[in-house]
């Protein structure tokens, strides 16, 4: 299981949340509290927004807690909104292209979850990717392939595109015989505003938290200390929306096809 | 472009072909003669058979003549049967995975060349590959669709399942306006017989030449040393057929379709 | 805290001991059962000694668990004497050069346990390495040093020469203020013979055990499955001796000095 | 031969200077100028200050051409002093800790150069380390022995105790029989001020040039494009001394010696 973070707020090193002894994301992924897998050792990146409208990148597939140069980075790069993952692979190669954060023009995309039977779905769910966002399907990941096909749904309306993938990937698993399952636990902004979705079918969906002040928000996979009241729990088929400038808010996945429905 | 060599005799450590000063594949790669392309640091990779059936894979994507393991292994593997290949990527990221050489079951596979505007071809390629090879698709290379493409246009009948390939690839080529380039120089084992191919569309195809002796043959992207007296020249539009027990022989692609027209 | 397993027999693929599923060294380095410390994910090494007196090296820096090169390796490779270590850094550089095994002409040695202080001792250690050794390390680590040092007090007398090199580093160690702690768990061999240390000063020493049958010995620095019934503990300050031909025996470090001074 | 440029002036992005297509320093690696050796493939390094006074490293043994991490880092990272290296290995090992910059403290330094006979003179330049800094001797080159060398011969006077560590390289160099050679061409900086070396012993010194406007220097071990008149050439035996908010001036090594030996 990935372990992942995502920050907005006031321009900051990264250190503080991702390389800093205590709490930070490379001691979570030495020491894992919540997850079930106990090591995420299978590659690390960092997506950052500065002064440019695209995203940095910086992914590698020796384990985090050994890499110098992320040590320097963290204290050296500022951002006001950043991604932090560590991997823990699912089947596909250790290679950094499939190492997350994704990057598409000035979109940004993680994930902790899995596509269940990835082999059987796997031609499926790359078709949902229009012809001028395949040629960035530099990796072989369902991660990846989410991320692609979210943007050829129409990526301007991040849930509206969201949800159209997800359904697509649900209808695919429960075409299964047994149906097949689905985690998708993701974070994605276009360098002003950020969306966290927490979804599963046929499957408990992996953990989504998050932290609000004034000026900052933190959103992670598991929370970054064990003392969970300080987190925000996102239930189960919610988005959790926070765009520039508004506070965050929860809204269940679909609801609006449900009202439509209704 | 790549280089590469395929090698089939006595058993042998690799390092006479592969690591040693004069002639060998990495001094070439540091001291290019033939090819255009005047470095092939973009990664390497050894396959090998011995005492199994399915070969064994070694790919790194440091360049070799740094690659202090790939000296050890030269010293210490031996093989009746091996390729070895430097790549000099044309687009696709610098992955172990997306090295030379791919093995699928027993097979072994390397090239020299590339698809042109594979952005436009890659899905019509991918879909040339079965279902039950899919799976073995983990980089993201023309170079091992075309194999994958090849295992599943029948690979017990090696020759016609590249030209089947070849006429396939060629077609999609031929559909660009203005038509897209096609280059293959590639090699193909089963651990006993030994295949190569040189072929083009609307391009000169790389070189291949290969050099026989009554238990040996070596077999090559370019000559090893610049007496190409040494070496015989397969032409282009040819394949190479070495079948174990068997002295090799050059016939023309497509041959036994023309035959079956005429 | 670092793992090794040495293995001396018929001539076998090294699969069985060092990465296939149960029991290997591989799923020990990710579910530690013994160790105190939970990961050993910062590099790896293999010397395996075949046809040739100089031993073969693999040493890789990602973790051994995602190295698709090394499971082809340990399918593939063949021998009849092989070490295989997992590192757990305790500060040098994560680097290949200072992953274990160490080979030094026909010799290989590999090491659980640390000089402590290293750096106040670094300079006084590598002191004991002799000019015509001075050039072989080629890395940073307390353990080469120990190594070449082994190698400068005359290792063609293996045992008299480690205990030169541990006295030696004794009395460095006792001469700090408080005195420094030395833990030394290592295996040496020159491609017939095997030996392992295990010794402290100033602290326990780390386990060493080993199983012995007819025609085999598997030496290891925790035992490979959890019933340690079927493991013998060589006691601490003590060598385990097996050389080629003989059965293996313990002897306390040290022995024939005493025995001189009594 | 390796090749490194530093750079001073006004804050920007890396990307014009080291990555960019025409007289980058990566193209330069790729298709060599005026160096002898071909290719520049055994690492990569940049060394920046910032909001710090420590500096920031990225240090990677893949070559420059193929790293997309560095390709992502020089068009995010800004500084208004940075130094960027392509290591052409001389014997040394090729890992990240050996390639340049080298950082201690709020020093950075560079080289392309080497110590003749390496294995004669290591251990006389190591002993020039002081015990403080011999803890930041974490790789295994002349290079970075030279640097901790100046580092311990009083860096708060930098010429001074390049002076001196030269004078003590030099010293080495002709004791041998016949003399060893020796080159230094090297970079110095505390993120401030720029110093550069050319110097030799018993052999030609490396080029070293400079280009300087009325808010920036930029200095390079060869210049940046064919033109050679675009760029002042600094002598052997000189030092090129720029200290922030001053001229660059060059000055003869030693000059202070031979002044006050008048």
């Amino acid at each position: 299981m990935c372990r992942w973070i995502a920050y907005r707020g006031p321009t900051t090193a990264l250190e503080e949340y991702v390389t800093e002894p205590a709490h930070s994301l490379i001691s979570q992924s030495v020491h894992a509290l919540e997850a079930t897998a106990s090591v995420n050792g299978d590659g690390f990146g960092l997506g950052w927004y500065d002064h440019r409208e695209d995203p940095g990148l910086y992914r590698e597939i020796r384990p985090a807690w050994s890499d110098e140069n992320l040590r320097y980075l963290c204290r050296h790069l500022q951002s006001h909104l950043f991604f932090a993952h560590v991997r823990a692979a699912t089947g596909t190669a250790i290679t950094r292209v499939n190492c997350h954060p994704f990057a598409c023009g000035k979109w940004l995309f993680m994930h902790n979850g899995f596509v269940g039977n990835w082999g059987r779905l796997r031609r499926q769910v790359e078709a949902l990717i229009a012809d001028e966002f395949y040629g960035s399907r530099i990796g072989t990941t369902d991660s990846e392939a989410i991320f692609l096909a979210m943007m050829s749904a129409g990526i301007d309306h991040p849930v509206a595109a969201a949800e159209k993938t997800l359904a697509k990937l649900a209808g695919f698993a429960n075409r299964g015989s047994p149906a097949d399952r689905l985690r998708v636990t993701a974070a994605l902004s276009n360098g002003q505003d950020l969306y966290a979705f927490r979804y599963a079918v046929n499957d408990r969906a992996n953990t989504l938290y998050f932290q609000e002040s004034d000026n900052a928000i933190v959103i992670v996979s598991e929370p970054l200390d064990r003392d969970h009241s300080n987190w925000t729990c996102v239930p189960e088929g919610h988005v959790l929306v926070a765009r520039a400038g508004e506070r965050a808010r929860m809204q269940p996945l679909f609801e609006r096809h449900r009202q439509a429905a209704e």
